[in-house]
């Protein structure tokens, strides 16, 4: 599959945080689905392929709405957070295989204004892929929330190797200074120093408040076709160099693991690379999927950008800063520019390998590597090149 | 994706109507799965890839209670009875792309004993892909079912080609002669005679009572692996020859089309057609989704068996059973043998082309066709041959 399927059209709605400006999934996604199509110089007519997020609205109410008259590609990835990431492999092998030719993927919610993700469990538990699990085992102990899940395997980590407090608010930080680049980021106002991050209330130890992502209203979408067709778009084709996506084992709960750190991205990560044709080392930028500061670690480790236990250290000294070593969340991510569940991270990627994106620009961005990370440890990347 | 995919296994639970023997869908999905994965002569450590049906147990518990341990490729298509033959589709993709080397797709429920089909709009309207229309502007008229909707598309076509009640219940009759021929039928032990099928009650006019598909508890599983991989399986490797699938415009609702009968499969058939490069006149066999008697007439015609309002002639004549010009449902279909949405279909058609079905085997069966049909008209269609 490799370089045989482009990003051609990126897009977002508005995102905020006010019970006031709430509106539906619907017409929060629609809003992002527009204006990427808008952006890959298309008519939603043109659109032939959608792959829905699993928190929305379905394939039918998405094509009903846009006018989308011929659609012959649809399937929906049950991955969490690593559900984006994953679609765009699906779109790659629909658009090479012919299956489609223009494919929309679109992702968000209302998840600071109906939906908190903090209540995600209280209200359908089935939505998360270990849902039952979780239901039946995790939240009669109390463990209710992802915070809480992610927060042992985090102090685990600290604990096999000596990871710091600090070293996760470091990656907090960074995300915090990139936000303030990025115009579209909810925290873009709003500085944080270490100082800040070390006093802030204990969410579920080690997690403190600013290692937790946003809950956001939002939508972010993407256009991807074939290399063919992209040629001729709007915008220089962002080229799909490899996409792999794996679950962990047992793939519905985590406490069960020989490996608590070995999850989907471990087994994902080698193969993405393979197909590119490149190893971490060619790497010029990564958004990785931060639901928490510790996921980002622990991903940065597990996609092989540094060796397992090394990962507290590789984030220290402005190495995942832009102009660091490997920028990370060049946008702010979910930690400082808004949750839309992975799909911004992708545009983000897109818009880098673009290259014009100003006081934020990874200079000399050539190729970029996108992760995503869904509950419990479900993993997907992408390997992309302008 | 031309002949690069095959099936090599396939396998069913138990079929029944007894709420004493209700089991949960995850133990039934499990009890088909592990059938299909002996069937292709596999253990399920070897299954690297899952297509579970949106109406059952997620993905990652399937794979937790398989035992699978690399788990790389998973989607769900939302297709509702058109799902299980899209999926076909998708797995054909997984394995000819190299994302997925052996694909598990399974669908089943426990339709008589718990979540009645009956029901499905008055529990979860959104588990259907137009559930949104349903719930605010049909259910508010007393359209609640499926048999509501489609009666009057039905009634429609009678309307406008003088389809007769009785071409209709040839259907019914063909199906039922088929299911007295698998020991696996429900309704193996009930002969059905075009007096019955008449004097039944009205269900939704014009559809009787044995118009209706049954309710079943029980499921169906199908292994995919690539062509180059099938061929020192067990049984004799099925061809994914062309697949495609499609939805209508509005792909959400039914009642502003402008031509009732243009479905999804109008659009995919000449697809999946032009990938096999076979023509309908070339198939020996046809398993369609057979959720009403008349969707199968419509389904003749937009497959291109017949042209449009011939299809009521088609089916008249015993052209349609075993040993006709293209017997249709050779199991019984979800009218007589049991209704596992749509995965039996694929079931049978493999079982066909393997060509040692005994009693109920069309002789010298090369090419069959199988299709899915999905609420509000979602299609699907695979072209397979031996």
């Amino acid at each position: 599959m490799k370089d045989k399927a482009c990003i051609v059209g990126v897009g977002e709605s508005a995102y905020t945080r006010d019970v006031e400006l709430s509106k539906s999934v619907l017409a929060i996604q629609l809003e992002a689905s527009m204006r990427a199509i808008e952006d890959a110089g298309l008519s939603p007519k043109q659109i032939d392929g959608i792959l829905p997020s699993q928190y929305g609205p379905t394939t039918e109410e998405l094509a009903a709405n846009l006018g989308i008259e011929e659609l012959r590609f649809a399937t929906t990835v049950h991955m969490g957070g690593a559900a984006a990431v994953a679609s765009l492999q699906h779109a790659a092998m629909a658009v090479s295989s012919g299956a489609a030719e223009r494919v929309l993927l679109v992702s968000g919610w209302n998840g600071y204004s109906m939906q908190r993700a903090r209540n995600i469990l209280s209200t359908n538990v089935t939505v998360l892929p270990g849902g039952a699990i979780a239901r039946d085992y995790y939240m009669p102990y109390g463990l209710t929330v992802p915070a809480q899940w992610y927060a042992l395997i985090a102090r685990r980590h600290m604990h096999e190797f000596g990871t710091t407090q600090e070293q996760l608010g470091a990656i907090a930080l960074a995300m915090r200074k990139h936000a303030s680049l990025n115009d579209k980021a909810l925290m873009r106002d709003r500085a944080l120093s270490l100082k800040d991050y070390l006093s802030a209330p204990v969410i579920a130890d080690p997690y403190r408040m600013f290692d937790c992502c946003l809950e956001t209203d939002g939508a972010a979408a993407v256009v991807v076709t074939s290399a063919e067709r992209a040629k001729d778009r709007k915008h220089r084709p962002v080229y799909i160099m490899g996409a792999a996506a794996a679950h962990p084992y047992p793939a519905d709960e985590f406490t069960n693991r020989e490996d608590i750190f070995h999850t989907g991205l471990t087994d994902a990560a080698p193969k993405a690379f393979a197909i590119a044709d490149v190893s971490p080392s060619d790497v010029d930028f990564a958004e990785i999927y931060d639901c928490f500061t510790f996921e980002v670690l622990q991903q940065i480790e597990e996609t092989g950008f540094c060796e397992r236990g090394e990962g507290g250290a590789f984030v220290e000294g402005g190495r995942i800063e832009i102009g660091g070593e490997l920028p990370v969340n060049t946008h702010g991510g979910l930690l400082s520019e808004a949750h839309v569940l992975g799909m911004s991270h992708i545009v983000e990627a897109a818009r880098q390998l673009r290259g014009n994106l100003g006081k934020r620009q990874v200079k000399g961005a050539e190729i970029g590597v996108v992760t995503g990370w869904g509950d419990f440890g479900d993993g997907s990347i992408a390997v992309l090149r302008r």
